[in-house]
């Protein structure tokens, strides 16, 4: 699956942000599978997590590697390519293809580094509105993301609730609690903290490799369980050891070890820094209350939350059923026990398909889209 | 209270090591409240945690400032040096006093660094021993700690079973989990990804605060718990804010940074990692049956835990718990319900203050110690 380009138009190259700034122009990076119906109603968006990018499904041109929800996306499968168009969108402020800190200033005919203006999730949501302009589809059948995904998700709830027939919000919450910004933050001064980093400007040198591996790996534990560790490690030492002093022992060591030197080949540090800021910043709840924040939105909505999952707790999934419900929106809840954590919504594919395959054809049937 | 210093005599002046190396020679730097009665067996050994010192209780002679179990520990307190002598002394391999890496290698002239040899829970108890019977103390009336304190008070049990009468090991575990040899292997990582770590040697230039700083904001996450964290901080964006990109925005990121700095200011980074390698070895269960481990221990013990407490959650106490039950081991359980995670052993000190006073006045009674 190649990804295309979707460069704004003049005269509307530019968005306005939030922070009152302008950024433009702008490219978005995005794939689709399925085909686009005649009426334009089967259209899903799948909004991606922190390190994800456009490539949701099929195996990539570039890499022949699968996407990273393929085993949920495809012909027959809980988001059925045959049934439904597929849309995914790398987010503003990243590295995949998306305008982000590492792509060239034109005012400059240098990367933006941190001259790059802050972004947060309503301007992601609001860059992906005008790829769905472009596309000519004028209400989406479903939004559907896990974790930061999950985020956009609610935004396109409140920010869009008329372009939107339903969402499907995973493992995520209507603003981060202090502990979440927390392991944000320990990762972003792992970053900053590397000599490498160099206030942002890199991109003519070394990248700051050890401190966005160490941010990674940081990262890994909380997508896990202290079960689902347990099970795949134990305390069992790696075969082959490196004979150095305080180098990795256990093989859960040395598994984080290859999740953060992966890392560091595929993404950008500042793209890091960037949209996990923007992750604590979303605040759903600012100048709002639990009554009100969905008032008026006439989609279905699927909450789903994993018990394992300790990054983003199941009470913050039950506080977005309970602001659609005092809201007195169409939701509902569903708790899968897995024991995978927060990585559940990557994993727990069997039980995430049947979820989101009857909810969408619920939502589709609802809407006549089955049935032309 | 002025640390004292005992520095092993020949011909003992070295210890042989779990690994199999020899060290020495080994200073231990102790402090002591209360007075010795006459027939030694009021002694109460208390324990530190991975960034504590000897300095448990009293105000600093250098410093002025508390002991970190200073509420727990003087006349009339908890444990209570009207009746008590209690002992504390800082770890082998630490850097507050006792020989560790940052010690000059007698050898070389210069700080041992890497060469300092891997140390143990075993190997750091096993230097305690020499200084209770440098102090004349055959059998302790109690020892007593948290989370790696309660690693030692462990050991003792296993290791020492005829020196102590009581043991109250508190928010600890019998073994690391992976989940906790990951979040130390992180901290590990992110001292040894900093250049100025210099594979240990820094002692004569720049010591790697920043790596090191990060490691600490790590710790201090897992420290508290999501409650604790929402209670004191929420989400209030700090009033001075740095106006440079990427500093801290929230209180709690400010927290963390204030943390990791003095951290760096009172410790040495080798101990560090030289320290939590320690805790991750630690393993009673090897070679060792849960119905084994504590056979024929006469001591009685209370293992307390935090409900809180996600780090060393309640379940490895209760295995502790186990452990001394299927032995016939005379434990009990408390289990209190503190909001404030892993850092609760230092700050619940009204709940464990009655629970520990009663414990020891039970096992001083028992042995006649408070009828002399």
């Amino acid at each position: 699956m190649k990804a295309k380009h979707f460069t704004f138009a003049e005269p509307l190259n530019e968005l306005s942000l939030e922070s009152g700034e302008r950024l433009g122009p702008i490219t978005l990076a995005y794939e689709t599978y399925g085909a686009l119906n005649d009426k334009k109603s089967n259209a899903v968006l799948v909004l991606h997590a922190l390190s994800g990018d456009a490539h949701a499904a099929g195996l990539g041109s570039d890499n022949g590697l699968a996407g990273w929800w393929d085993n949920l996306i495809g012909p027959g499968k809980g988001i059925d390519t045959d049934k439904y168009f597929v849309i995914c969108s790398n987010v503003i402020g990243g590295c995949r293809g998306s305008t982000g800190p590492s792509s060239i200033n034109p005012k400059t005919g240098s990367p933006y580094a941190l001259n790059f203006p802050f972004v947060t999730i309503g301007d992601m949501v609001k860059a992906q509105v005008r790829l769905i302009d472009h596309l000519g589809i004028e209400k989406l059948l479903a939004v559907v993301g896990g974790s930061m995904g999950g985020m956009q998700a609610l935004q396109w709830m409140t920010s869009y609730p008329e372009r939107i027939r339903s969402a499907i919000p995973i493992a995520t919450a209507l603003k981060h609690s202090p502990q979440q910004i927390a392991f944000n933050e320990v990762g972003r001064q792992a970053v900053v903290a590397d000599p490498s980093w160099n206030n942002g400007n890199y991109y003519q040198s070394k990248v700051p490799a050890n401190g966005l591996a160490v941010a990674r790996m940081i990262g890994h534990i909380t997508y896990m369980s202290d079960e689902s560790m347990t099970t795949k490690f134990g305390r069992r030492i790696k075969t082959e050891k490196d004979p150095t002093k305080f180098s990795a022992d256990f093989e859960v060591e040395g598994y984080l070890h290859h999740k953060g030197d992966n890392f560091v080949k595929r993404f950008d540090a500042n793209s890091y820094l960037y949209i996990t800021k923007a992750t604590d910043y979303f605040n759903l709840l600012k100048g709002h209350s639990l009554d009100s924040v969905f008032k008026g939105l006439t989609a279905k909505v699927l909450v789903v939350a994993f018990r394992s999952d300790w990054l983003y707790p199941t009470y913050q999934s039950k506080e977005i059923v309970k602001a659609c419900k005092l809201s007195g929106v169409d939701a509902s809840y569903c708790e899968l026990s897995s024991t995978y954590g927060h990585d559940a919504f990557l994993l727990e594919i069997e039980q995430e398909s049947q979820l989101i395959s009857h909810f969408l054809e619920a939502a589709a049937n609802g809407n006549g889209v089955n049935r032309e």
